[in-house]
């Protein structure tokens, strides 16, 4: 009998996340424990489906295509937001898949997702201990919102993190040319954990000085004291520069700009509180205001990412395959900073179920009193995840991403 | 009596226009025709106020100045809109300006912009030769924009359209990742000419395929045969990506996101194009619709530009230098392609009165028939102006652009 592994990917993309998934394939590749690797399109669905494309062929001896995996934005193997009911709700669909598996002689499955992807590694690993299978789950952390427990940060992260300080610093000089006072308002992902907004202040490293006003969701947003603070930045700034959640919310918990709409998760579909508090603020100046959305180019701007988030999430994905050799099941792969100055980590694991569902959010005590600006702690915590740039090839002008055709069908 | 020169930057922001102030300050440092060279902070303004910083200073024998400007965005000397008026209209505004000039024993003056500062460059001009004064006026272009005539394209339009190519094509991947259909509209700058939106065709060069449908402001939009290319596209594409210009407007001439506010220029403030066909799709298709904005970042993306625009906007500004040697005064460099492959391009200059308040839009031959896309003589026309990438030095985790203490000020 054969030991095959199955791979997927799912959540919302990151652009270090096919780094991952490279160290999944080259732990793989560069071991004999196992035999032949899989991808599995779309997440769990392609295990439904039966859709798996053979890694093995597409990547062993393939020049140079890990490495361009490495820098390639999204999800290789494409993503899914199914959510697996427990199995007591409907055991047909655990039968299927571990039926699946079964038949590719499957030994190990890596899934490399967020919060929600945690919660399928769980549910699939308790199905198969209840069943006595075999089969091993490991999980592999990815999330830009870095707000998985039980690991010091999340691949992603960093990468996004310097994307948001580089383009708040170029939005800076953008600000800073006219000689009229202004408001920038910068709308940055993040539904309830604050640490990309916060990683907005990354960009004061280089002498900028913006943004000068940092709102995070974790504390309470008020409005009255919002226009304050925006007064008292133009004391000293003449074009005041802010950096603001998408997730902020006031004292009673209700987002600044809410809507209606759920996404099959259950997790209100956020937009425009860059646009709602750009409205407040022309009511109280009459100055050039502004709002610009960092949009989805934060998760998926593999032009520009941390050398360190990609290396790191390489290592996951590899220390993944070495977990499973070890018989690991049930866990998901662990980053342990033990030295802030020089910057250095170790990789563990952690048991699945003390991580999936829950939320790391950014400690109060990280948040600066005023509740609108960071602490010096937060920025020592964040400022080695974004060092380095790592080489990106490009081709007839644009970066030379590995090709997914296997995306791109009808 | 000294020979000074003064150098001034206007308009909206480009990635590339210190380049050319950075070949303005190298050819005039390293000629000996010139004694003092000035930059004016803010424009026109700074001559008016009198705010003058001395280049010769900051960037004689200061080390990787020169090239760490090459690559910082915006503008290092800031910029205005300030609209000079006749000078029938404000003889007294022309007077201080001369008298100024006169006093700093200035014999040149360049002025970085687009088409609203090339209107100064003509006027004052014109007065100078009213008034037979012996100073020189010199245009040197700047445009993400790409519309002034006499010119194969302008300095800034070649990063732009590499960054506009880039993101779309990490927007692609974005968007592939889901086994659903969706629809993603993504809105590009570019009130009146295509130039911009056109560039995003570029990012097909790598095989994403995407954008499948292209509008530009040149061919009128029609809201039904709108949808129609969407149901045709759909045929083909599970994700479809509309890369749209800001400026798109029906057959009567209407913006499809027009607001009542107007800036200095009298320009028409324009906003939310991706968001009313956001709106407008969704009325249609019962299936994922998002629009992404390519926001202020598109203009201050220095972080990610092309290299061969870079060194032409760099020589540009260096030729200026020494058509000013030449006593040449009331012109703007142009830059001319010789040919596509080779690339190849010189350097000429053309009178500012056929330049100023000109606009060169796509012509319609270069639109596709069904108005939903460009054709390959466009794309052989933008594909040269994005190649090449330019080193970016990193300091702390973000690109160490040159500081601009000087903007700052309260």
């Amino acid at each position: 009998m054969k030991k095959n592994c199955i791979v997927a990917q799912s959540g919302g993309p990151t652009a270090a996340i096919n780094a991952s998934l490279a160290g999944v394939i080259s732990g793989i590749l560069e071991s004999s424990f196992f035999d032949e690797i899989y991808g599995s399109v779309h997440g769990i669905e392609g295990i439904l489906n039966h859709n798996l494309i053979s890694l093995s062929d597409l990547f062993q001896n393939n020049g140079d295509a890990v490495s361009r995996l490495m820098t390639t934005p999204a999800m290789y193997l494409g993503s899914c937001r199914y959510r697996l009911k427990s199995y007591e709700e409907t055991p047909e669909i655990y039968e299927q898949i571990f039926q699946f598996l079964e038949e590719k002689e499957v030994q190990a499955f890596f899934y490399i997702g967020g919060n929600d992807s945690m919660d399928t590694v769980l549910k699939l690993s308790q199905y198969g201990a209840h069943i006595n299978s075999p089969i091993q789950f490991i999980g592999i952390p990815k999330t830009i919102d870095n707000d998985l427990v039980c690991t010091d940060h999340t691949p992603g992260y960093g990468s996004a993190a310097k994307y948001i300080a580089t383009t708040l610093q170029e939005i800076a000089y953008d600000a800073y040319i006219y000689p009229v006072p202004s408001i920038t308002i910068v709308e940055i992902m993040g539904r309830d954990a604050g640490w990309l907004t916060a990683a907005s202040a990354l960009a004061r490293a280089n002498g900028m000085g913006a943004p000068h006003l940092i709102y995070l969701p974790e504390a309470p947003f008020q409005t009255e004291q919002f226009i304050e603070d925006i007064k008292n930045a133009q004391k000293e700034h003449r074009n005041v520069i802010i950096a603001v959640s998408e997730g902020v919310r006031d004292e009673k918990g209700n987002y600044i700009s809410a809507t209606d709409t759920a996404d099959a998760f259950g997790h209100n579909q956020l937009s425009g509180t860059g646009k709602t508090l750009e409205y407040l603020v022309k009511e109280h100046f009459s100055i050039k205001v502004r709002s610009v959305e960092i949009n989805v180019l934060q998760r998926a701007a593999a032009h520009l990412t941390s050398k360190t988030d990609l290396e790191e999430s390489f290592e996951e994905g590899k220390q993944a395959t070495l977990f499973a050799q070890e018989g690991k099941t049930g866990i998901m792969v662990t980053i342990n900073r033990t030295s802030d100055a020089p910057y250095q980590v170790s990789y563990s694991y952690a048991p699945i179920g003390d991580i999936a569902n829950q939320e790391k959010k950014v400690p109060l005590s990280w948040i600066a009193e005023n509740h609108c600006d960071i602490t010096d702690a937060l920025f020592t915590y964040m400022e080695p995840l974004i060092q380095g740039e790592p080489e990106v090839a490009y081709k007839k002008g644009t970066p030379a991403f590995l090709e997914v055709p296997h995306l791109m069908h009808k």
